[in-house]
């Protein structure tokens, strides 16, 4: 089976071509500044050379006809017909309360995602796009759609509901949904299966740790906390959000600054976390750069980052009662040495304990980094959310046949 | 040595009466709807009858006037002259960053108060008022005030900073203070002494649990972290303070219900937490009553407020890298057997072992309620604010001579 996966922001479409007998990539590639100036094709067939194309791809039916035509393409392609694939993965960010899992895109299914759009304008229209330009060029392939906040509504209610009046959440959903889920989702499967030990039995938390950034307490393989919220802005700092807050910050500042809701949301998002800090950069490997070099304001940075991310790990395993495994994740997390050093140095007193050379290897596997007497198994593991996407579409569409 | 404790409110003030010789409290009182119709002053002397007056209280200077006339009454006073007075300690809330201490008050002081005022323009005023009715009435004695920042001013930075803009913190102050500080020292040095280990080697975790409730990690006797932040509606659900909150709630809040920036503060810190969640009551005892009787929206508001207050718990553990003491003080912190329970029985893994019989002494005493075997003892400790003020007052008085 051949399933393509998607992942439609406003301007752009990320995809990978997969073959479900061995579950490897035939394809991927992306295309940005959709409806800008000179749109930019990047395509990377398995064994071909890459492609790169600049040209005008007015919108998103545009750019999935511009990588159908590549994907079949005799020079740059990899399959021979369009027909040879069976199904289409989206990537889909918010899925409300409506989904706990994937599910196979059907009339119903996309008004949902429209009526959900409320609470994610930003995110949830792309991807609703990219249903519908499929729908355009591959009108008889079935569709699956996966969302960001599904792994995490098996919260309880004490985890995702805020001490507000109950009327915003009766009224307008307002609660905490969690997203990176799919993430969160893969990573600590593939934990579990590295130590050999059943998901079931065991006590997780997963940091993912990219540009944004968020954990989730993980036990008997269900998340039961996470800390990002309504939004991606709440829980740990990130690159240019800001994490948790007092939340009087947010008036006052609007009053002493005069502000308006959108200014101060994208103060919040865009402007603060390590580049309202450091005052340079978003990008960690930059901050450890500069902190190296002796950067106060980098050491600041880093330290208020590692801190709070620590406080959050001891705070789920304190929802937990104990916890059993620590998974670090996604860009910063696969590939900090300093940052993983600087968040277990300081948890010794929970049974962590971090091998300093596992620490420091290069390997792009998942691997133990904890030394064999630590209680607590820490571990890095190389998202891969297309994979478990292509994995859901698979599984879907077989059941449906 | 005489010390009067005072505490003003915009139209109340509450004032105790120390002996220093003993700390016994000579008198202790209360003035409710200053400058409201009908105000109402409340006198109890030791080992007099209790006195209650209706009558007509204009301000914080003639209630400072009534209340010294009545210290000195014939009939209803401690004291034979205002001149037995040596000193009148102030609770002030906020000291900003520039009051580390408690201080004598001086021009500059009062100055610096009034600066503060833009940081609690609700609390700071009236606290003022009672400087200046203080000085009207007692022209001649020393006066001093003790904050309830100070105590919290040596949370190193990655605590104290958001991760937001840096010119929100240099040009408005922007940033964490927390608050309770008073009662979080006091009951820190109270938690020591019984447990005949000096302040200075243990790692502590107080939770002040009252109306209000924060909670502080306390290092050799300094508060490295605490809950509440810019202003005291931060860090755990409280009863009628929503607490932590994706801050992108606020903005989307504002927007959905088209509310002002008083309206939105007005929601989160008057009709949020318990009151918000149990739909009836701001108070433990009441919502403890109603779970009794099954009533679930009680229930989930107790569950709510448990679990967040162990997460704190399981961050600052972390933010210290392990704790020695966790200690439990105020009005729900000292009196719920329930509360106390429900958030211990959960942190078993960090070595927290309460007895269930100690937790149910109705003992108005410091004491320890974990088990002989428990690695982190757990304490009760009735706070006392007043005579952790007076005893400030004392010392900076005798100092000063």
């Amino acid at each position: 089976m051949i399933i393509l996966v998607m992942n439609a922001g406003s301007s752009s479409l990320k995809y990978q071509l997969y073959n479900m007998l061995d579950e490897s990539v035939l394809a991927q590639g992306r295309v940005e500044r959709i409806g800008m100036d000179a749109s930019i094709l990047t395509h990377e067939p398995e064994g071909k050379p890459d492609v790169r194309q600049v040209s005008e791809i007015l919108d998103h039916n545009t750019a999935v006809k511009r990588l159908t035509d590549l994907l079949t393409h005799s020079e740059h392609g990899v399959i021979r017909s369009m027909k040879e694939i069976d199904a289409v993965g989206h990537r889909v960010v918010h899925g409300g309360e409506s989904f706990k899992h994937s599910v196979i895109v059907t009339l119903e299914v996309k008004l949902e995602i429209r009526r959900l759009f409320e609470l994610a304008p930003l995110h949830n229209p792309p991807a609703m796009m990219g249903i519908m330009a499929v729908e355009a060029n591959l009108p008889d392939v079935p569709q699956v759609v996966v969302f960001d906040t599904a792994f995490h509504q098996s919260m309880p209610q004490e985890s995702y509901l805020y001490a507000i009046p109950m009327v915003l959440y009766r009224k307008h959903k307002i609660r905490r949904y969690g997203f990176h889920g799919t993430s969160h989702d893969y990573v600590s499967s593939q934990a579990a299966n590295k130590l050999g030990e059943p998901l079931a039995s065991l006590k997780m938390v997963t940091c993912h740790i990219g540009n944004g950034a968020s954990c989730a307490a993980i036990r008997n393989g269900e998340s039961v906390d996470t800390s990002m919220g309504l939004t991606p802005l709440e829980g740990l700092m990130m690159g240019t959000r800001s994490g948790d807050l007092d939340p009087a910050v947010v008036p006052f500042a609007m009053s002493k600054e005069e502000l308006t809701i959108n200014e101060v949301n994208s103060m919040l998002n865009k402007h603060s976390g390590l580049q309202a800090i450091s005052g340079f950069s978003s990008d960690m490997r930059e901050i450890t750069d500069a902190m190296k070099d002796g950067d106060k304001q980098a050491k600041l940075a880093f330290d208020m980052y590692t801190y709070r991310l620590r406080k959050y790990i001891g705070a789920y395993a304190a929802a937990m009662n104990g916890m059993d495994v620590l998974v670090f994740t996604a860009g910063v997390g696969e590939n900090s040495v300093v940052l993983r050093q600087a968040v277990c140095e300081n948890l010794t007193f929970m049974g962590i304990e971090l091998d300093p050379e596992l620490n420091e290897s290069k390997s792009k596997e998942t691997r133990i980094i904890s030394t064999a007497q630590s209680r607590v198994k820490v571990l890095v593991v190389p998202t891969n959310e297309e994979l478990l996407i292509a994995r859901d579409t698979y599984k879907l569409v077989l059941e449906a046949v």
